[in-house]
């Protein structure tokens, strides 16, 4: 099996557990995760070996990250320690027609958001590091941690490592300049990236490259070789998610490479929580990719896998691959005993 | 904005979490509801000033109240203190094909059932009040209670005040004489009311006017005209709801004004906790009157809330205008970040 | 064995769990006691049969009183079901200097309280029961209450049963007569009993007997036999407590019969939950009664299983005979495993 | 009413609250249950009384089953008590395309699997029972158990009691050997029994019967009276399970006796448990044919039972037969109030 | 009654239940508090107007933070909206000789801290407040908060209001520069003060004042008066605390008014919550001298009030002034009933 | 800093939350802990790397004990998986003269206890570890596993590693030949440990060395070197606790080498949780002795965690030696922030 790194930051999340608002409840759940944490934690219960790259406050709550990250069964010999702060959001979930919310603190002062680029060993990091998986999230945050972010990737490729980019373009991260300050952050990253999370709205919106008229299928069988041709990127995969009248989900998975599309079947499931479904596909292509599974299973086991991660507590899915091809046989089966 | 009051009685609602039984349990979830505090607490929200008239007991358990009520943005400046007890109910979840149970204590012996009209300072409340709720459920409590409700609906309406009423009949509390000694006590109240939130089922049992042979809108559109020229009312709103195969529900609200009605679109979503919905649709239509909104949106908008009240813990539903309209807009969105 | 029945309500307990007061909270722990509950479920647990006399409402509350009767090892067979109300008593625990509070609700309205003597059978009671037990809080109660009370007395004596009387003054409960209202109840009480719970406090304020002067050893010397004399009682017995400057209370337990008293050591020891230890004390006296065992032994075994009662959670304490004498073997021991 | 046993093992169900995984989680709901359990308790609050014959350990584990088959309302006369521990298993649930999950602890060395027979006074149980109540898993334990369990059947039936079995046949508890090492006991259970829970299925697996050609209910009509007759059965009766695509289940009930059958309407519903269902339709069964009411009304209670045990926490469900048949007249009702 | 306000931050108090540290548990309790927000609190309980005078963001987490202040019952008409953070802290509790700790978020980037004087309504806002409690917190935050505080005291005094300042000196949070940094802020703040919460080490480290030769009383005794000669301070206050070996706390108040000390009784009790027992003493100062009660009344009063505080749930202690009164009295009472 | 190992059973904890008891209560707490587990994650938090050499079920009870080991830092690639069952046991709190009582399920039939030695590689093991950690427990289970302790023991020592082994003599777990049965086993241990825990009652009751005429430090310091030449062991050590009458519990450690004692204070303390306590003394005892301190810092290093640990939730106490060391200082600190 393989080693995978990520670097980003690891986030605490607290949500007001069952249906009651902020303003209503008096108790929250804590756990820790964050893109990487996700990806890392679902390789390593793939069998793989699992590290974070980041930098967690030296105080209580940094030492619960830790905890946190070690129970997911992430590696956490990589992660400095230092700065002040851990990044935070609340969540409050949503029924039916009510949205669920989000709310963020402050995490521009977080300790891998204000942490220099001695923290890490870049050199030690590359070295040891098969896949270097990396999101626009990141890329979102400041100067530094950009820079610190290409210089990581820079290193992994140069020591014959692969690098991963999730696009992830959250509009309310780049403000006012929006798509425009984003792109030429973007476009450094696809020249870095072996494989691009990413889709047809990614391409339009971020790189400019598609076109409105048609389908979604069509603008991406479009849109996504040119973006491949044009950044060198040797695999893109991603996902079309549809919301039902029922509140189910629906989600359709893809992936190219060498000239050829493979879409999953459209699956369609209850959500209990919605946050984090990304990464576990992700994980499943970089799973499939690893193994050299060929395309067709790798992204239906992404896609199963990104379909499981609705059924979890929590951002961190965690499933074996046997778990996943099961829940792709798609038997609704009886309670087992 | 405006002031408005609300009397009558706070209770305490005592909840089983999760889908136990009393039997099975050992927890219960307290909050303190009752149509006016649903009302005046919703009416804050909209950015009034909610005023709730009722007596408290001056022990731990009306303090409990006091701190609830203010927090949900209540004014407590007009509540008395005294007698013994308060009202409470028993709530067990139903699930799917198991009915939800309520159980009432003795709410007859409470603070507010057994308080004197010397409690209350009607000219003072009648002169602070631009509209004043009261609700059938209020009207079927006892003779001082019901002379107190008529008395303060005279004092606000002589002073320049709205009086809203909802006509809410419950059978299990007029006990054997039902609608027969129910009637001469409504008909009093749609004298003395502006508004008045009832459907043609109200009319025919409670009124005896309305015929049974038509659908519902018919019926509808044939007795509330009736009862809004015999007694005077200036406005008339209602819901209609239906309760669907899959477990959801669907509402379609009403309003009747100078002649003219007008219908929200039938909403139908899923069903968290039902209790307290007519009262966030009441609110509703309250504040589009008091806004001074044309009647299609006024409707809109109490549907929705009537919807929204649906989807969120405990009877009380506080929603902004704007997340009112946002969910009007009917797009299922997915999570907001 | 013996079959040993209580007369008496049931209540429902509605305990704030921790240290928050009913307006800091949001959680309530619920559980159903007496003081004849936790006689009858005492004298179980030390193997006898104990059975409730009351009336329980036919609702879902009441479904969840009978089935935590069962669970508490009662027998319900002479539970007489009707009635609307439970009555039901809030608790605040209090902490260091500040005292806990109980708030009761409407408990004249409960079914006990408003239930005709046809509920109950006496013949048939009286027919299958050893030992009655009674409490001076179901003597304060209403007319008719106090009328079934007595009458079942009568009936149980004159079919060669004991019966057990505990004074258990509240004045709460007595209203402005106070002692002078009580006092003709209580004689009649102390007429019909064979086994009295009591102090020299009870025997002053109630019955006017005793002397202020002295010290309460010498009090209760003197005024307990000339209770004893008087009423024709053969037991008597009782605590005196102590609360001490560190939160512990000291327990010393008194019996008297023949013109003989015997005392407990002084025990003291850290108090999880004060309520319902009187009846725990009472148990043991029962308890050693019926076994015959001597003074001594009887009231160090009930002095023992006081203090343990204020050890566990809830007002009902269910030790077995072999753990009441280990606790009063005085040895705080190490955990076993 | 009829007194009923039933001779099993009380298993302590350990549940991960809410969606968590054992992995995830750090807390526990336990209760205790087991199909004797779910019968008797039952038929218990149908007004019979039920008893439970079997072994719990005397430790604080085993009276705290001891307090919870009490608290369900079974008669616990004839629990014996020793060995050393109780059968357990953990169960996590599943959501949505997840599936649940059970997990057994050794319950072949609990107090049950390892009593002697002579814990058991088997003349004295046949003499005080109208219906003994056996199940297949039972069966499958141990041979010590086994011939406890025959014993017992026959010493009923020869002092004029019935006897119920349940085929539950259940692959994992007899290993390798399979349905090869199971039918002889199965033979000679079906010959001891007067009404056996069986489907076609049972029959065709466990004994051989029937033809997997035709549909469920062709091949149910062939083989059930092939069975009925070889064995000498009274009464067979089970029920069809589908699980939907929108994670509704329907189930469908028949009855068979006197070569005639008769069938529920399919029922669909949504599911909060599933553990338990095929014991609450045993348990209407068992209460019909008490009753004596006809073969369709009782097939029709003993389906609905089984629907509403779908709805309830725990694998116990208590309905009364007034809820059952409210259940089955298929409106889903309003909150009540 | 009087109008008194607090200017400063309202911070998530976000409490790890129990005894569990972060890296153990998984559950937080929530409330929000601050030393302004204890105050008026407090004196709101006291029959005063309590008004919060600071910033909240427009998030879901600052409605939470206004329900709770109305809940606390806290006048929110003060309040600004605006900013993106709220200042945030993480308690973990100690047990015995095992601390307690508290971890900050960034409380520097919270609304409060980041909010321009323009977001307050100076004029308004001292023209309607009898006494403007500020802190030494406060004051450590950042260059424009105190140029807020300082013009904010300034107009209260103009407008013939008090002002309350509390050193409250915490060196953690004025960094290297320490008492030198602080000094000529503290002296500004003193100046303008009319009573002061202060104590022989605040006259001593921050001002210079005072000599370390002899007891604390002696040096309270000449540093005190000194001060007030100095800055022209009306009333000074404050508290001497011993922490005992067998964990309880001692708590000694003090007042200091023209050149007249009073000192309470050195009381000593058990601790639940530490946090927010200096607010209840100033609290009770301020109403003493609000009502014009005799010095030793005032500080009795206070210390009682500060005593109490350490028995509750959380940094806001809510007392009548019966209840400070009946601690007073010293007697460890039974629980009433 | 080292490797260390320790090979013994991990055990699943189940704990009722609060003071209830089994029979009481709903809810359970669990966690994983054992000896091992206790010494290895304390050292892994001192700095060392832990590792456990143990045997998990491959189920979700043993993924779930897999995922707690990690949070607790503990290294798991030595654990290896099969068999079917993990040993657990329920732990019941006490309180003041109440005893907490532990009761266990049947941990012979564990995967652990029933694992063949081919399980573990123990030349691989015994190459990798500095430090392996036995104990008294393991050695009662059976004969297969006193074997694969043994072998490994030797297996360590041979590759040049030391041996530390904790007498931990339970009388429970050797039956009725009691020390008889256990001495030669024991005999075999301490010739093979390099480091023994143990006291004089070790040396007395399982070793026949002592003499019960003198205090216990006579005694010890007596039967200890006795031992220690016997066996040719390095180093002893132990501690002698004593219950105090206000429930607070005293340690006072001790420490032998090369002829010389070194006592700790005697530390007195609350206790919240008892469990686990010398497994924090023994993790002292290895860190002092891996780092070379002094005798005398070791011992108060190992009893300052051995009383901390009495501090927290759960059998596993987690320290920085920092943290150690402060609690060492004996100032019982107010609240740090």
């Amino acid at each position: 099996m393989s080693n995978i790194a990520a670097f980003g930051e690891v986030m605490m999340r607290l949500q007001v557990p069952g249906y009651e608002t902020l303003a209503q409840g008096s108790k929250l759940n804590y756990s820790f995760s964050g893109s990487g944490v996700n990806v890392t934690a679902a390789l390593s219960r793939y069998g793989h070996s699992g590290y974070m790259v980041t930098t967690l406050p030296d105080t209580p709550v940094g030492d619960a990250a830790m905890s946190y990250l070690r129970k997911l069964g992430i590696d956490i010999s990589l992660v400095s320690r230092g700065g002040k702060h851990l990044g935070m959001y609340f969540l409050e979930n949503g029924f039916g027609v009510r949205p669920g919310r989000v709310t963020y603190t402050d995490r521009l002062g977080s300790s891998f958001n204000t942490s220099a680029e001695t923290s890490y060993d870049l050199a030690a990091i590359a070295s040891s590091v098969d896949v270097l998986h990396l999101c626009g999230i990141t890329l979102a945050m400041n100067e530094e941690v950009r820079s610190q972010m290409k210089r990581l990737a820079a290193a992994v490729k140069n020591a014959g490592g692969k690098v991963v980019f999730d696009c992830n373009y959250r509009p309310a991260l780049w403000g006012a300049p929006g798509y425009a300050g984003a792109r030429p952050h973007y476009e450094e990253m696809l020249n870095l990236a072996d494989t691009v999370m990413m889709n047809e709205k990614d391409a339009e919106f971020i790189l400019g490259i598609g076109s409105g008229e048609y389908g979604r299928i069509t603008q991406l069988k479009h849109a996504v070789p040119e973006v491949a041709r044009r950044f060198g990127i040797q695999t893109a995969a991603g996902t079309h998610r549809e919301i039902n009248a029922d509140n189910t989900h629906s989600l359709t998975g893809y992936i190219y490479q060498a000239d050829t599309f493979a879409f999953s079947r459209k699956l369609t499931f209850s959500v209990h929580d919605r946050i984090g479904a990304g990464d576990a596909f992700a994980s499943g292509i970089i799973h499939g990719e690893l193994q050299g599974y060929p395309l067709q299973q790798t992204v239906d086991l992404a896609a199963a896998a990104g379909m499981l991660a609705h059924t979890v507590v929590g951002d961190t899915a965690l499933f074996t691959e046997t778990e996943v091809r099961r829940a792709l046989s798609d038997h609704i089966g009886d309670v087992e005993r």
